[in-house]
């Protein structure tokens, strides 16, 4: 049987909903932040600063069912819950954690960029 | 003078909203069309095969507003517009593409992940 190879820039290639998890904001931080180790709800929503108790969940509900994270109850009182990532979660590391550094590396250029884009286009 | 580093995982720091432009599904694929040499609107919009015209203007300017892509207008008749990759553009398309590469080598595992669970959690 011959697998035609997935190619998200085919508009029908399921690979393109595979990218949406990962190319987002959140998933980038919240994997970040698990790359360390498995860790609590209350240390990620700590960790990755301001994000929403909803949003949090959301990413981290994504992430799970996408297989990049896995989210163990320990049978504990009260129940301890830890999230950690899996092996395609460490994988996805790899770039994230660049596309991060670019971010910080590339931030001051970017609002430079930003500003005059806006001035020259009569945004106030 | 001192200059704090960029930090995405603070809320007020901008470099959260300089990752939100290359974090998106859009970014990730038009930036890969640019790799190779500038473009113009039309060959993108076939490359990135499905996106709207709407879409595919909104991710361009947001890419040339954060310094990622030039725009420049040809003098011909009628006028040829062409887009093209930054330095910055280019540092940019590093990350991306091995992101790119992760969804395409991880697109198998991850849809089978999603099918088990949407199985598990009553999904139809």
């Amino acid at each position: 049987m011959t697998q035609i190879p997935f190619d998200p820039y085919q508009r029908a290639c399921p690979s393109r909903t595979v990218l949406d998890q990962v190319a987002d904001r959140w998933s980038v931080l919240v994997v970040g932040a698990l790359a360390g180790g498995p860790q609590r709800f209350s240390h990620l929503a700590r960790r990755v600063d301001g994000v929403s108790q909803k949003m949090l969940t959301q990413t981290l509900r994504g992430l799970e069912r996408d297989g990049l994270v896995t989210r163990t109850v320990h049978a504990e009182v009260p129940p301890r819950v830890e999230y950690e990532l899996t092996e395609a979660g460490r994988a996805a590391y790899e770039p994230l954690r660049a596309l991060e550094g670019w971010a910080r590396e590339h931030a001051g250029a970017v609002l430079a960029a930003r500003e005059a884009y806006d001035a020259r286009h009569g945004v106030a």
